[in-house]
């Protein structure tokens, strides 16, 4: 129904069993509208972020991982018109969240529930308020989600605080979750997959990075968290369909294309189709959705409906980014 | 499939579109445990301190209508052990909910954006993060409000207070997205019908009344978030059957059942039918994902262990009570 240039297209169903996943095309309503210019620079900076708190053993790979897997280029995609300094605090939370943590969970740590949970709850008390010291003995991936979390908390309001610490609360523990799923051989719940692909903290962070916040009322309110989910949504049926094949080697039970193979039977063409349906039902209730927000309009101010307007346009850009980056990154090679 | 006895049935069907709403019955897999013994005492606080706050313009008439509603009796089948102190608050909330909040969007305000927006401005301000100072002459619904928050965040960490007043800024957002609904003409979707039932602070709550919190990684993971979902759209689905008739008069596209009837042309008895399987669907998944609670105890100190299946218990108990208050309820006749 939509291609990645913002088209309808009809339902191809052109694909076969072996068509390797980052060719699939789900499409997508909205195309990045640019290349942040500032991507190079915040590449290197990112890089150099990583090395400073001790978050790599080998700058050498490190530097090299980052680059073919287009870290900085999805902060770029997500956030094309952001200043510097803040598309630096995006291209370090990224580096932060794809390498040294999410990977942590595919080694050992990943089948050890209580070491899990140990490392789970450092990170959750980071985000505590009053902010808790973090240990100076504190491990690297610790200490550096304190300094991303001390940059995006930088003039937010307390309750942009209190909102963001719930997702990153949320996030730590679903990794929890799924490895006691993983432990007890589950397969995850569709809410489960969602929430442990960081998408709602990604979300607050356009705020940080455009440095404006949504008017509560409209930012908590039910069509808000409906858009926020079916993008969420689609971001991971995204990603499940790409990472499919590396995470078959892992855990076949935390991916959408692999449970619906191999859990409820559908061959790869039919699970693509499943995937590409749920993908295109939450873009077109997106679309219906939106066309709501002028609703609030009566109760904001010309500055506040500017910011609620802008606030879908950063959703946008993150989806666009999001649904290039997939199909390119190198991290699914 | 469930009666309210906890038995598994087999689907009736046996209802027709005469059937008073009351008298139909989905079933609960869980009973009301006792009575609290503390009921009469706090029916008789909660209409002193609705007096005392100035909620009530006709003394006489809100005693009786609280009395005839059965709002004590809701809080003494939810916390049916409960001390009386922390009783004393529930039954406060169901007071300030059900009668002077609720009941002003029924009348002109509930046709008024601007108004509404304004009132819960006011009240989304009262859970800031540090407190607000309320304004002497704020209106009685703003102080009452306030008052309820203070006490309820007695004695809470800093994480329940954040995560709460996530939960009431979302419910008075609703407030204002439904009156958006109704002055554009427009059904309102699955989420906007739960949130604006205050299921959520109403789970909440059940920490304050037994004066215990459940360990941040078990709150806020995936498997207890869809547990209080589908809990939550359990009470929707039961509140809207019992008072669609009620609601039929105001507006109907606030109201699960009529949307079925009016929206998707189904007779009473197939709407009767959506309910039910929508009802039970949950109450499956909600026994199911129950099981996979021990997952989280090697994390957790034995009292932790405890707090977690406590918390478990507290909701079972208010969905029970509200399955017997729906049916037995006053206000819907």
């Amino acid at each position: 129904m939509f291609d990645s240039r913002g088209m309808v297209l009809g339902e191809r169903g052109d694909w076969s069993a072996s068509t390797p996943l980052q060719s699939v095309e789900f499409g997508c309503p909205w195309r990045v509208r640019a290349v942040n210019p500032h991507l190079d620079h915040v590449r290197a900076g990112a890089v150099a972020w990583m090395e400073a708190f001790g978050l790599v053993d080998d700058t050498g790979l490190n530097a090299d991982r980052y680059t073919r897997w287009l870290l900085a280029e999805s902060a770029a995609w997500w956030h094309p018109d952001a200043p510097a300094d803040r598309l630096q605090l995006a291209a370090d939370y990224v580096g932060w969240v794809f390498t040294p943590f999410d990977d942590v969970f595919d080694g050992p740590v990943g089948r050890d529930l209580q070491a899990t949970g140990k490392i789970c709850r450092a990170l959750v008390d980071v985000v505590d308020a009053p902010p808790a010291p973090v240990a100076a003995d504190a491990p690297a991936r610790v200490r550096a989600f304190a300094d991303l979390w001390r940059r995006s908390c930088q003039g937010r309001s307390a309750q942009w605080v209190q909102r963001a610490a719930v997702h990153w609360r949320e996030y730590f523990a679903a990794q929890v979750a799924e490895i006691g799923n993983r432990v007890h051989g589950r397969i995850s719940t569709l809410r489960q997959l969602v929430v442990i692909k960081c998408a709602y903290p990604i979300f607050d962070m356009a705020e940080v990075v455009h440095d404006f916040e949504v008017p509560p009322v409209v930012w908590h309110s039910p069509l808000l968290a409906e858009i926020r989910d079916c993008l969420a949504e689609i971001i991971t049926a995204t990603n499940d369909l790409v990472s499919a094949d590396k995470e078959a080697q892992a855990d076949g039970g935390n991916n959408l294309l692999l449970i619906a193979e191999n859990h409820d039977g559908l061959t790869r063409q039919q699970a693509f189709a499943r995937l590409e349906r749920m993908v295109h039902e939450r873009f077109e209730r997106v679309l219906a959705l939106e066309r709501q927000i002028s609703d609030w309009d009566v109760l904001l101010t010309g500055e506040q409906r500017h910011d609620t307007r802008r606030y879908l346009q950063c959703l946008h850009d993150i989806v666009a980014g999001d649904n290039r980056w997939e199909r390119v990154s190198g991290r699914y090679r």
